[in-house]
């Protein structure tokens, strides 16, 4: 047994690192699936409500006012819930991505419940968009070991769940298949930094914007030291709140200002990853008889 | 199904944005209804005491050096256990407001129990100061779906425990009912940055009342350049203490001084939002057929 | 009923404020009392035994540096087991006082076991320093409502449990008796900011020096212009490490250059409340028929 | 009983003080000994895989930059896994010690067990290095009070898992054993600034690399200050995203600059302790017939 690292990559001509500004359109899924009577504490949805009404409008703004063309991962009972604001991101020239029907945590659930679960999200989707998604976040970041086959077979391109890279790479799935991953980490999310429903989720505390935002600034320069691919998860029902897109929009500001940065859909860095014509790596499952 | 945002709504002449510094005098209401047991504790009802005792006079002057009118949430048995300083509060120009009667937490109660929690608030409040209350604010901000028609029922002006938008709005209560929702948000509370009851509240952690204030002072400025309500909340057992108390009124002295701010009482500002005439809006409920 | 708050109190000629730098050497009493199997963890025990062996000695040079004299909470165990650092305290001019036998919380005893655990503390204290002590802090803080009475018919003259006031008063206990009430609060307490000890206590974050010292200074300024009393609790297996120790000592230097502030142990202070001659108040124990 | 402290050490000549940056490669090894059904968990062990893959490497070259030679804490089954990441950091000149075999937690393991377990950590490492390991720490710095008579008498010459001292000493073990023990600290750990596993690990906040280092920076002038041994635990699964191993950097070239510490590994440091001939000292274990 010998895991090895990620092979490096190289960017676009003039680049040395990447960078995209993706959003988890969780609304009231993450919420539902947590359990299904939280549908029935009325401020709870408002609260998650106000990622689609008002964060996304606002976000959507903020992409524009940069030129930031970004990836939006849309459970797809959101995409049943509020088509038009998922049009109205699709429209904007986001790419729309696959991130489950209620934001089902997979952890436990055999091949054929994903399967079923990933369909039905595809649908929603599609439905929508007219066409079917080719990027796949798994809610929480939990893939399945069997996760990679069933999205490989399925045509997608790419998935946004590991964490074992600085930048994206093949994966191997099966004998014969692969799939771009493009890696994440908890420091690039905004929930541990905002989010707090009694007795649903959150530590107690809530951060301000100029710590979450240090955080990320500070790992964006790390990562473009490194030529790593810098994936900044946000969530339009806490980031879409006045100050935080405040906070938020400078950092965009500085993103785009790096000229040795390609700031791209995380679809267009699955593309160019793709057409490197990288050897697929293998990530080793732990075997219990080891320890 | 397309859930829509609220509309915007305008100031009165020469205001941009509307803010309102509201306090939740809770006492020993809240902790007593998370468990009555936690009332044989001599140092935890102590705790909770400090508020009405010590916390409430000092932001009174506080806001009357500032000459600002506010608007306070008192359970009904904090109006019967502090009489004096209900009175002192209302004798100060400022709102009194409804915040159940022992902060009894809505979630699943039937609409009959919660029926009774109000009226029990309701009278309370109505014994000390002569009026009913126009204003409600839900205990940890926990409406019910059938809390709107509970509320106009019993003519209620306004709510402030949704989270949905960034101002106000006419809500539709039943078929031809409203009520005005006046937004919060869990940024925009003290609870999270200094609450610490051992077993009882909090994550364990206390902040500085500097990352409090600059959490509230970013998400002003955020609301105000956007046309929205700022609506802060404190609790006088956390933020009386003398060095929150501090803080608060660095915050509360700059926003005085912005002059495209209107800073009102809840009442007032539920009031002008009446007279604009807007469109009530219906928020739907997640039907668990769609997911 | 109407609970009305404490009276104002003077301080000595010249001075506005009071403050003591108090300190309670829980060792592994706070511990063993929460599970007495903790005892079996060799690492767990050796965490708690740095407050008298490296903490107390370093703390007590501190303190001589800037000829303070402080109040030492001490469980009777941490007497039994650190005769030598109990005496060094003593010996340094500190005020040794009642903190428990083994640290027991007290919610839920009755007044007998209550009454033996005092009187244990009691005996282990006297028997090493030659006198009893006249003030008591209830571990955790947390008083009942018989302990007052527990306490003033052992001759106790001060506790310092409760937390419904900004300076100390008298207790009305019975129908004659009263004891002096020096009152604290969670803020200004080390264990929130930097205890950690797995599935035993703690958040899991661990603050900063800087960050825990600028809550306590910026309350000592509020409690000084309100003409308040500052008792700041530390523990010395957790504040005495030398980056915690040196970012109390900076607060110590500024609290004693504060020519209007009275620096002086709890029985000092308590002693000059006595002498005042206030008008033991009450406090109202919450009647379940009223809620 | 009279428990006493470490009496000070002296360090090479012109040093005052002593530091030591280490590093635990628990990899998947801490996860999988919570539960081994954490191994279906793909994303999961994606986040602890980065550890080996990614942060080692980038770690060892940022130590190479600044000259510094260091002690890693290696779990057998990451040398199982991950032979050619270990071998890498033993070639780079850095010590290989023990942390168990799948950073199994000791507390109420038997010897018998407890023997079982180091027996097979060390035989994974010696496999791979060529001999046994001379430095132990805890998993989770949980000893029992039986593990230093197992570790001395498998010729181990420290630990380093006890708290009781800044500084190192000897410590009896048996009637004339003896072993090296170099304490550690709780704030001088990247865990509780970082770590965030949903359901697994962490109070949900993720903290930013400056205040991190603030801590520890302050932690190393204070232990400098008094001729401590500053021993920080960083993982690298943590600690070696690029912008935490940017703060750490700026430590390490502090700490180097400072010629009056003495930058080792714990081996040396341990040796170094050893040559003093101190006296060895005994820890009392807390006696139930006490309290």
């Amino acid at each position: 047994m010998n895991a090895t690292p990620a092979e490096p990559v190289t960017w676009p001509s003039g680049k040395r690192a990447a960078a995209c500004f993706t959003f988890d359109v969780d609304a009231e899924s993450a919420i539902l699936n947590v359990d299904a009577a939280h549908g029935d504490r009325m401020s709870v949805m408002s609260h998650q409500a106000y990622g689609p009404l008002v964060g996304v409008p606002r976000l959507l703004t903020l992409l524009a006012r940069h030129d930031v063309r970004s990836t939006f991962f849309v459970p797809g009972y959101t995409a049943v819930r509020y088509p038009d604001v998922v049009r109205a991101i699709a429209d904007a020239g986001h790419e729309i991505a696959h991130h489950g029907y209620l934001h089902e945590v997979l952890t436990g659930k055999s091949p054929e419940e994903e399967a079923r679960i990933l369909d039905r999200g595809s649908e929603a989707l599609a439905a929508l968009t007219g066409e079917a998604p080719v990027g796949y976040r798994a809610p929480m970041w939990e893939l399945n070991w069997h996760s990679p086959t069933l999205l490989a077979d399925r045509g997608f391109l790419y998935d946004t769940s590991l964490m074992d890279a600085d930048h994206p790479y093949e994966l191997r799935v099966g004998e014969h298949g692969q799939l771009v991953e493009i890696p994440v980490q908890w420091a690039l999310d905004d929930w541990e930094q905002y989010c707090y429903l009694p007795e649903i989720s959150g530590s107690g505390l809530i951060e301000s914007p100029r710590k979450a935002a240090e955080i990320w600034r500070l790992e964006f320069e790390g990562l473009r030291s490194v030529g790593g691919c810098f994936v900044l998860t946000n969530h339009p029902f806490l980031s879409g709140r006045p100050s935080r897109a405040a906070a938020l929009e400078e950092l965009v500001e500085h993103v785009v200002s790096c000229s040795d940065v390609w700031v791209a859909p995380l679809r267009d860095i699955a593309l160019h990853v793709r057409g490197l014509g990288l050897t697929p790596r293998s990530i080793i499952r732990p075997d219990p008889a080891d320890f």
